[in-house]
């Protein structure tokens, strides 16, 4: 009467969907049989930059439960095992022991895909020398900590700007070296339009970062024992100790487009609402390898964060121990904190609701974290898109001192909602001196906005 | 061809409709015409106890325009001057000049009532010493401020616990006072359901306050020269050298209620959507003075927030000066700082939703305000209440010590949205280690809500 599932890959949406599944199902119904390449379970990611930077003093304050943890709930971890063949038809997986080379085939009723993702290592000339580090997993943490260690040097190239090159910059100066970040793009953070990132380079070089706009990293140069030196773009040189890649991931996904199973535009997994594999009624997918919905756009996107993660997991578990619940998609929400600003973005930005068909008004207000008056009170920025027309929200982004990156969450439940601008201007948000203007600045963007739309409107001659 | 609107009041709903009118009429179009009993427009009262407090410096900082600014703008503001009476047919009205004691009526195409709220002075006896405050105007800030610097004694008393009763006690710990603070109820903060209430006791103790539940104020003791002494209650006598009423505030709609205009059960006028006066369609009314609809129990309740006032205002002003716009109604959302802690409400406690014929289930949840791992991570309770069956969002309380009050907003607006906890479950929230777990507090205690209403759902036989 045992079915067993077959999950590949611990951490977040892996354990998860493990933990729930446990929860519905006793180990003598549902074995549960979990394959992890890696040396640990259920960490944070998002987390690395903040143990690399010392505020996180511990790499175990990352993990969320260990495997031990996992192994009392009586769910099989085997770690250090790396899966390397699915046999879609013949419901079976192949596994490659790390250890001790040994390979095997485990038989599944059910199958969970959570392979997460890996950083983008552009197939650069010296890209693999020694300090040389991505920031992806924990293992690559430990590797990037061991080489600062180790280093007597204190200067440190980052290249890209999203999230992690943001967040690695600030967590290296943070350790006393001399960072030059240098970016693709004109301005950092990309995931924001560039009239919002700007605010982000300009205080980046407030806090000494050297950023570079507009610049592409195409060679690392390493001395003669094959250690970096430094990172050279078509014009410059940028002498380092260390590399920090932030160029973003792609979702892991080889073992499925080997097995034939259906990926997106940006390699991602396609699924279902219950996250199950697009025609596989029996293998579920979730986390950094799947593409979601983007609930304001309508399109399939990959966007890799530890929260979709952590929900999937749960969708994914509830479906294999015979419930129900589904994801119905995301809008898009992300926050940050770079130097001392809160960045925080949802929905879509320009870019995106152009290539989504949408036409837009933007509008962009300054306000305060707190009561104009109120001590402590720090300068917020808001950008908002509303469509054409209707009027309907299509996106928000707020850079401010304090009250920021959280503030966002007003605008991601009304993307949700679909609300209108002017449907935003009504909202009964909290309102006390330390905490908002009597016009929260989302509001207060939202009533620009209404004014936007409405200037917009061209009378039909 | 000119009309003349006359406004009856000059802080936040009055002036902001005063101001949105004069921005779509010009002067020659329509006269707008303001008299105000005090001495100041457009002020921050919710500003009061910080002022107070010391946080804020000056009274002069509270005040958002004065009224060489709105004169500016061509708004005969008229201060010192009461109305006295509506005639509502004859569409005019009487006013008596504070200073001069003369008597004239003014005749008027459209009227606005933003007369608002005067604060609960219970009739005890020596209420009316030297040395008992209410704290609503700014003129009753300034009195009380003369008081305090005049007072040789550091004994205080304030009388009730709501917002007002606890930022003032705060306000005068602050000063150097030794507070007392007596509270009907068992618990401070009645907008709380009382177990959460009780977080806040525990704060304002831990602050040092002396906090009396379930004890009425029944007399003021004075000495022989008039001044208070101290405050008394059934059971004991509190000794005062000052004694502040916090007792709430009723709407100040004496002047139309003598014109025959409709109020509510709480004394509050009554108006459509349009904030127009119901019955009256040249008669708006907004602010502290008015009754709205609660969209969460469909129920007219009386809410005096100045962040309400600024909209009804807005929305006045629209209506007077020809164009369109309305007020849908609130969810009641509230927040506060209280000593340490941030508290923060919407939409309905447990009595609300009992009086509202509505049954529900209850969840509280302990989480943080940032991830676990993360420095500066700190405690934070999330009550919740979701509808039997429906699982309807019905409303959610938080305190904590940081990223609690303006969290509330994230449940502000899917009460607006109607959502289901199982909606909420799914809300793609900012996340980021420095500002939420991978779990928002929020989203923790909407799965456990979901949970609840699952159990709560009886099979029907």
């Amino acid at each position: 009467m045992s079915e067993r599932v077959v999950i590949v890959g611990a951490d977040a949406a892996g354990m998860a969907a493990a933990a729930q599944a446990r929860r519905l199902r006793t180990a003598s119904e549902l074995e549960i049989v979990v394959f992890e390449r890696g040396h640990f379970t259920s960490y944070s990611a998002c987390g690395i930059p903040y143990w690399v930077g010392g505020d996180v003093a511990d790499r175990d304050d990352l993990i969320a439960r260990t495997p031990e943890e996992h192994r009392a709930r009586e769910i099989d971890l085997r770690l250090r095992t790396e899966v390397r063949e699915i046999d879609v038809p013949g419901r079976r997986v192949r596994t490659h022991d790390l250890e001790t080379g040994g390979e095997s085939w485990t038989d599944y009723d059910k199958l969970v895909l959570a392979t997460g993702a890996s950083p983008s290592r552009p197939p650069l000339p010296g890209v693999d020398a020694a300090g040389v580090h991505g920031v992806q997993t924990l293992d690559d943490g430990q590797a990037l900590i061991d080489t600062l260690d180790s280093t007597p040097g204190r200067l440190a190239v980052v290249v890209g700007a999203g999230y992690i090159g943001v967040e690695m910059s600030e967590a290296l100066i943070n350790r006393g070296y001399q960072v030059t970040m240098i970016n693709r793009g004109a301005e950092p953070m990309s995931t924001l339009d560039p009239d919002m990132g700007v605010l982000i380079g300009k205080a980046m070089r407030g806090l000494g970062i050297q950023v570079v706009g507009n610049a592409e990293v195409t060679a690392i140069r390493t001395d003669a024992r094959g250690r970096v030196r430094a990172a050279a773009t078509a014009d410059a040189e940028y002498p380092a100790d260390v590399v920090v890649l932030g160029l973003g991931v792609r979702p892991a996904t080889e073992l499925a487009r080997a097995a034939g199973l259906p990926l997106g535009a940006s390699g991602g997994l396609l699924t279902d609402l219950a996250m199950r594999v697009r025609g596989h009624e029996n293998i579920w997918a979730g986390g950094d390898c799947v593409e979601v919905l983007d609930l304001v756009s309508g399109a399939q996107r990959h966007i890799p964060l530890g929260t979709h993660a952590n929900k999937h997991g749960q969708i994914i578990g509830a479906g294999v121990g015979g419930d129900y619940a589904t994801f119905p998609g995301v809008v898009g929400t992300a926050v940050s904190k770079v130097c001392d600003l809160e960045v925080a973005r949802t929905g879509l930005r320009e870019k995106d609701a152009r290539a989504a068909g949408l036409q837009y008004v933007t509008v962009v207000i300054e306000s305060t974290s707190r009561a104009g008056y109120f001590p402590g009170a720090a300068p917020m920025t808001v950008k908002m898109l509303a469509e054409r027309r209707s009027g309907r929200l299509l996106g928000v982004q707020i850079v401010g001192r304090e009250g920021a990156a959280k503030r966002i969450d007003i605008a991601a439940v009304a993307l949700t909602a679909r609300m209108t601008v002017e449907q935003l201007t009504a909202l009964d948000l909290g309102y006390a001196p330390p905490f908002s203007p009597v016009w929260d600045p989302v509001l207060v963007a939202a009533r620009k906005a209404v004014s936007a739309v409405r200037k917009d409107a061209i009378p039909i001659p």
